[in-house]
């Protein structure tokens, strides 16, 4: 099985690594059903049944909606933190590198706008601990872009008075993709990633920028 | 009855205008159940309970919870032209305009992010006639940033090789101010409006830009 699997909208799902396949099935399941209906507004016998199976099968891998909600979170940051890092600790100056996180993050937020939706919008509904396990998660995204631009004012090659602001500024733009992106628009993924690269580089005031 | 009203959160709401007063409480309880628990996990009952009146009193005012969304998103799109447009046509030069533009956005999506979610989240629960008005509303919005953002093109002023993705770019960065945006947090909108001008002109390359 490869990590990836495509849906019927041509997303590419990050669920791979969820085994067995009756408990990926089942995530798939929650977050179409999230997605269309709120979390609220999902029941756990709609997601087995979105997955053709019995709510007595959902239990034996999701013992609460809510402990579906979180690993689709979890997996959802994961990935989007990962995609950040890899930016990060690649190759090249500040600029090349900040330009290649916000190509990488826009894309997967085109790419996944259904589960990042979900995952940006159903935060409140998770319990405590869940919820600050992910707020961590969320703190290490925003060190990994706030670690290149700080990178880029040392060296001298980016302006930014608030180093702080400007990093939320940039992850928000990348985040609200996920909101607006429609696969039958006139952009494609790598399309907006590339204009969103350009606008950012202008936001850090990066002394040497390419055309885009 | 002044045209603002504030809640308990300290949100100053739009629906001054709304009346009898009755109307006005029953969008306001619809709003808060909506955010809270997403449009299809609320009820009429619900809402009705939360304003303190019967489900008979609602439908006096309501026919349908697709009424009261459609009458919470209209209101909300209108008044975030009302702001686009006011500044849109201010006194100044492109840079200017733009500025006023982004400042006073962003202080509708961090003053008003409870109303701002609910009628950028929810704008897929609406019927096609009522969706249909709202996109209308939404294309309006995106017009008077990009007149401004052309103005500043033609006076030489900026520099933007894409003024459409640039406007949607500007816009979803401001929205997305109500997805984030916390009222205990350490900026207060009037900075997160400042900074957020600031790196706007940025991204349109504007010549001249007052310091932050």
């Amino acid at each position: 099985m490869s990590t990836a699997e495509e849906t019927s909208g041509g997303e590419v799902q990050p669920w791979g690594e969820v085994t067995p396949d009756a408990a990926r099935r089942l995530l798939v399941a929650a977050v179409e059903a999230f997605a269309e209906r709120g979390y609220h507004a999902t029941t756990t016998r709609d997601i087995a049944g979105r997955a053709g199976m019995s709510p007595a099968a959902l239990y034996i891998h999701y013992k609460t909606k809510e402990e579906l909600l979180h690993r689709i979170s979890r997996i959802g940051h994961e990935k989007a933190l990962d995609v950040l890092r890899t930016a990060a600790e690649s190759e090249g100056g500040p600029a090349e590198r900040l330009a290649e996180a916000v190509r990488s993050f826009v894309r997967w937020h085109a790419g996944q706008h259904t589960v990042a939706r979900v995952v940006q919008y159903e935060l409140d509904a998770l319990g405590p601990e869940a919820r600050a396990e992910i707020v961590a998660l969320r703190r290490q995204n925003d060190a990994a872009v706030r670690g290149i631009i700080e990178d880029g004012v040392a060296a001298g090659d980016f302006d930014v008075p608030d180093v702080r602001g400007t990093t939320i500024a940039v992850l928000s733009l990348c985040i609200d993709v996920a909101r607006w992106f429609n696969v039958n628009g006139p952009r494609t993924p790598d399309e907006v990633g590339a204009l969103y690269a350009d606008l950012v580089l202008r936001m850090v005031g990066a002394k040497s920028r390419p055309r885009p």
